[in-house]
């Protein structure tokens, strides 16, 4: 029997064992997407226990608590640190075979040598002792990221986002790894509520320093924050969709739509169809002419519980896997672009694995020979983001594209605890590919896909994002 | 080589044989969904033979046998008992791979401990041995029950039911376990033949001693049907439907929708929606009220096959997994009851394997910690009641929900020799874990998962169902 | 660990090797479904070098050198045939867990012998190996196809062809296989393009001898073809289809959409999916009055990229999986069929892996004891022709179906140096039955399941396409 979490932790052969340690394990860290704050790593924080650093935002472990019959008072209610932690502490034997398992072991050894198991009995000395830790300056957040050898890290950012802590950081010479913005203008496409819609728009021509009467003011203000986001480093966009628009439209058309919705009127799914398809054709099209990597997040059914979203918001963990249909929108849109030779260096995620394979093959009817691996399916997102998740995704990509072509991992994360995902992904990776020399049905050239796993692990994003010119 | 079906059946390490034996197997069972006609079980029937027991109403075995080139004749016919025994046991054989092959010879094994494998040449024999002592009391249907320790079984009942013969169970202090209705108004919601459904609804109105006109009579009488079902130990209602309706719509339009089907026209598809609807919300607002818990199949595409209907009715195996999306009316149709704070205890069954991430990432939207599971994703259903869909579907909650509160496993069949599925259920689950705590991906604590897979097999559903108050 | 490809290649149990071994290498091939040209082997073509016979009309090869970032020049354009297979070269090692790394070096090893890894610097040794080889008669393309053991093999043909290459061949005793034509009228439902679609249909009036101008003459110049390719040896039909169409239509109105189609005007989505229904149920009568077996190829999303599609046409590299409903029309079609009793002979192969269970069971609804496995569920095809997609097309077919009945591989393939992927199915099969015989989940009867796997790899196949009557 092999014991929990040991240095070969999920590599099965000695060959992912080799994979894991001789080459994987010596890469550093590009996290392309992430929702971490940058004010954050710009002032250096500091936590003051494992709560904040936890538990604060995390979704995922809210989910895991009130299914196991724990009050809201203890998720994002007003219980205290310490009774917050203690809850999540007695939920957490509860979690076996969930990843939260894996990940919250996982970080409490990682960055703090902490091999207990979490559980109510564990529970006062684990918080005490990661505090004391989390307080030093050691353990602030730049140390937590540098500890685990993090080269570039790209938030998620709004267009209307004065960028600030990011230009901070930028000027700063002793961060020792690069913190870079992500253009994401989901707002900007949020017209099923026209109020809020209009309040952000107020919003963005403020930052902008104009006004925005008419569509052609909104994509110039649009755009000029486009312009902004990539003079303050940024090379990527990000946009979270049900599915993709790409309805038929003409630009008198989509005018009328915005005066109608700038006029505060509700919108009809045809309209909203529409203006959406207008507003991604748009970006993509400075995605492209930037050379900027395009990325879309598709399949969500967010915000499923009213009384929920009310109380709390949304990223609070009422989410789940949607059954859109995501094929002909998708291919047309990406056409499109194709057909006119301005299809940026594109990501599909997907969080239905059942459209795994129609993503693994989508890629390739765009993938023309000018960059290798030019549209990408994306890592193993959200939900997916697990042990089967993640193989589905890798070997979907193998069996029907180029896994040696892929960008591989990103934390995806609000937490600056999560990057042994990244660990955690790579001994999957090495596992996949050590299972398959084992049995024959790889050569044994530990050394060539060793440095497929490198090139995978690191060396494929550092040159898809550019990141190379900074090197 | 190991045996086939010897003792560690299915638990491929050490630690899945110590789960099932020292812990799993020593559950009783409780199957809260079956189709068992309580009648027998009143009358403690005893079988004169196994096609009697075994193939009369089982359409699984008809479906193969047709495909192995049988004709009716000898599934559903009018051959004798013999005849369709001996073309079955000439079938298994080449029913290798599938589940048939498992639970034959598990079921021989469990209630007969009759080891040969069946075939043509081991027809007759098994045929004699086991009539033989399908004809002694010892194999009565309450024995053969006692025997696989049920402790509550929970049939499946049309809201017109006398449920006399539940009464006469729960009268009768010899049985040993508690046998309970489940009230299932498929009929009440069958609108799309209105000559059928009008004949139901007079029956309805037959037993609920009132007359039905008015949209609000047939609320009232299906009703006071549920009241009466509460009253005999009903705790759970079914619904089995192709996806969730959960259309807009008002009290008055529902009114006319009823009153134009109660006079025998025909609706047009968008009324039976919003009829639909209507009733599901209200039938779920009971099911709140009373403190149920309520189970929806979804996703089954029923009765394909027009002549085979004709001649042979529902039921007969001609039924097979539909596509249809799930996704966005569950979410709405749980949402509001959710909302108005009566959202009874539910469980979600699919039978598309494609919708099993939906549906484990669904039910976090619902679990609110007001009850620990309370949002169920219900055990692999039908088609996917077997070792691979299983794996899936346990594998999908883990991953994505909380498997430790899992309500576990419920035969669905008409048939009183289904009951080793349970054990098919419990060996693997504990070889998913036994496997993991041997490969390391669980700490090796035999003792905590052992807890947790009683939970699982017998303590969650006793919990869930309110059985507790029994014992 | 085991050598890359040894004689035990994907064989993981000492039962699966016997299966293996001793039971399915020794079958011959039925290829019941490809795209090889006829013309070559009536003229017993040979290749000048690998490249021609392996990379001249290979989308897969084509879409991984695009992926891997290598110009449209060395994949369909003007580079030379050294050049092209160089850029191959290179590209291989990067496919590694990708189907084509295992048919690229099995097809060295069994038609040349070369055991030698395909990269950069083995690139010039093997082309010139198997150049010279192919350059002799006894690579010619009937020898292949004769040391691939091959008896029967079915191409995929217009209606218009005037298949005098099968003519010639069923002529000429000296072939040693059957080289049968398969109806496949899909331009005769390719109705989107008028202006194609009435080039089409006069060539068709051309070999039918007819003029068409009304919707019967349509019918009967098509069912004129369905009537020679008959009389000259075809026995099956085939349909690409993105889905099955079966809406409701008159006959008149069919009329007046063909008048309209055929006066060069452009149809609307309703006219021609009725159209479709209408053409779909027409070729299935004609299949079924003969006897003939009637295949669908459900589910691409095909001709995904304009500039590709205008510069080098269909079929080059550029189609995906599809996420198109299929459950209902497809139940519709069977249904109409059945009741009548005109369903003939059916495989049905879908695209999307996520639809492997709705096939797995749609197939039993139709299987009603005249035939054994009547309905089939088909092989795992284009981009599932893989491991993961074979085992999980084999164990939904296993699991909810009857996996012994099933007619097995075809290679699908435009190239003849594919026939190895008849092995790779037979090593998947053995080893799924092997695995399970091994750890007991399936009796030790190596003789019985050898037979089945004999059934499977080749008797089934002949039975059902009656090919025994050349016997």
């Amino acid at each position: 029997m092999k014991p929990f979490l040991d240095q070969d932790f999920l590599l099965h052969t000695r060959a992912a064992q080799r994979l894991y340690h001789e080459y994987a394990a010596l890469m550093p860290v590009i996290d392309y997407h992430n929702h971490l704050p940058p004010q954050q790593i710009a002032e250096d924080h500091c936590f003051d226990n494992l709560t904040q650093i936890w538990l604060y935002g995390d979704h995922y472990k809210w989910r895991a608590m009130r299914t196991h019959g724990i009050s809201e008072e203890y998720c994002t209610g007003s219980a205290s640190d310490w009774e917050k932690f203690e809850k999540w502490a007695e939920t957490v034997p509860y979690t076996l075979r969930n990843p939260l398992y894996h990940w919250t072991h996982l970080e409490l050894r990682r960055y703090f040598g902490i091999e207990e198991l979490l559980n109510a009995e564990t529970a006062k000395s684990v918080y005490e002792q990661a505090g004391e830790m989390l307080r030093k300056p050691e353990y602030s957040v730049r140390n937590l990221l540098r500890n685990m050898k993090v080269r570039y890290l790209c938030t998620t950012d709004d267009p209307t986002d004065s960028l600030e802590w990011h230009r901070m950081l930028a000027a700063d010479a002793t961060v020792g790894f690069k913190v870079l913005p992500t253009y994401r203008p989901d707002k900007a496409m949020a017209v099923e509520n026209p109020a809020a819609f209009n309040d952000w728009t107020d919003k963005l021509a403020g930052v902008a320093n104009t006004t925005i009467n008419h569509y052609d003011d909104f994509l110039t203000a649009l755009k000029n924050r486009h312009d902004f986001f990539a003079a303050n480093g940024c090379g990527q966009s990000d946009h979270g969709l049900e599915y993709i628009c790409a309805a038929e439209y003409t630009h008198q058309e989509i005018v009328a739509i915005f005066a109608k919705v700038r006029g505060g009127e509700a919108l009809d799914t045809r309209e909203i169809l529409k203006i959406k398809s207008a507003l991604l054709y748009e970006f993509a099209l400075w995605d492209c002419e930037k050379g900027w990597v395009q990325q879309f997040h598709l399949g969500a059914l967010r915000n499923n519980n009213s009384r929920a979203m009310r109380l709390l918001g949304p990223d609070t963990g009422w989410d789940s896997i949607g059954d859109f249909p995501q094929g002909q929108a998708l291919a047309r849109f990406l056409d499109r672009l194709d057909t006119e030779d301005r299809l940026a260096k594109t990501i599909l995620y997907n969080l239905n694995p059942a459209d795994n394979e129609l993503m693994a093959t989508m890629i390739g009817n765009f993938n023309d020979g000018s960059v290798a691996g030019k549209v990408q399916f994306g890592s193993a997102w959200w939900f997916l983001d697990q042990k089967d998740g993640m193989e589905k995704q890798i070997n979907a990509l193998s069996n029907m594209g180029m896994l040696s072509h892929f960008v591989g991992m990103l934390t995806d994360s609000r937490s600056f605890l999560s990057y042994p995902r990244h660990e955690y992904f790579r001994r999957i990776l090495c596992n996949l590919f050590g299972q398959e020399i084992e049995n024959g049905e790889l050569p044994d050239q530990i050394e060539w896909i060793g440095e497929l796993i490198g090139n995978i692990c690191y060396r494929n994003a550092e040159q898809y994002f550019g990141f190379t010119k900074y090197s």
